[in-house]
């Protein structure tokens, strides 16, 4: 998709060579200028979202600590969304950027017959990839639920 | 080790079948009646913490949104003290709780050689075991810097 309409201007604080510096070809569920929720678009896992920092920061303690309150209160926000309007039986946060040392954070719905359950989504799957039928909004009903849980304050 | 001396009185928010909710036979490093840091004791990853609240609580929106920031401020602490006194090139942070849920963080240093890199610590491993000299604080030291990080202010 174009860049939402929020996305702050390109900035010093970008990395030209990082995937993530940019939204593009991303599924969008939610913006500010802050950061991004992106859908992760994972056959496996619907409804596993992407809460992505636009500023090219390397880790949490990069900032301060009302932005760490700031960037989690999102994170935070689709594992309720994800909680109130999936069958999802666990939510898993996770932050690495080994591979893309650019903030962002994994919140992805688990479900005790996924493929990796109760392991990690990194482990070896355990089970075939064969999808059951999971209960998750779609990313309309996300952009919609996201959009009113993040405003309620 | 024995319970920590600020360790809460066990109390409903307690499930007795759950090995997370008394510290038994654990390396704190950190506790205050919130939660406490553990070392995780893993011989590949030296300086591994674990950050886990006293209560038997599943997941992060089931914090109050002070809670939230009290936990985050604690796993955000460890990183920091990993980071400026370590020679780790990466932290990664995960709340999982599919094998166990009640409500702690992993805090992991990462090094661009260890078994792993740059995948999760969960996946298969890329290369042997054998531990290069990582420079990481010791329990003991680490019991320090925490005390120090986490009365800042």
């Amino acid at each position: 998709m174009t860049t939402p309409h929020n996305a702050p201007a390109l900035s010093d604080a970008t990395d030209n060579a990082c995937p993530l510096c940019a939204a593009q070809g991303e599924t969008v569920l939610w913006a500010d200028d802050f950061c991004r929720v992106i859908a992760a678009d994972d056959a496996d896992y619907p409804g596993f979202c992407r809460v992505i920092l636009w500023r090219h920061v390397r880790e949490m303690s990069d900032l301060s600590p009302e932005e760490q309150t700031r960037l989690m209160r999102v994170v935070f926000a689709v594992e309720s969304v994800l909680r109130r309007h999936s069958d999802a039986d666990k939510i898993n946060l996770a932050s690495f950027g080994n591979q893309v040392p650019h903030l962002h954070w994994h919140v992805i719905p688990r479900w005790r017959d996924d493929r990796h359950f109760p392991d990690s989504i990194w482990t070896a799957p355990r089970r075939s990839g064969e999808l059951r039928t999971r209960r998750v909004p779609a990313a309309e009903a996300l952009r919609s639920l996201l959009a009113i849980e993040l405003t309620a304050d």
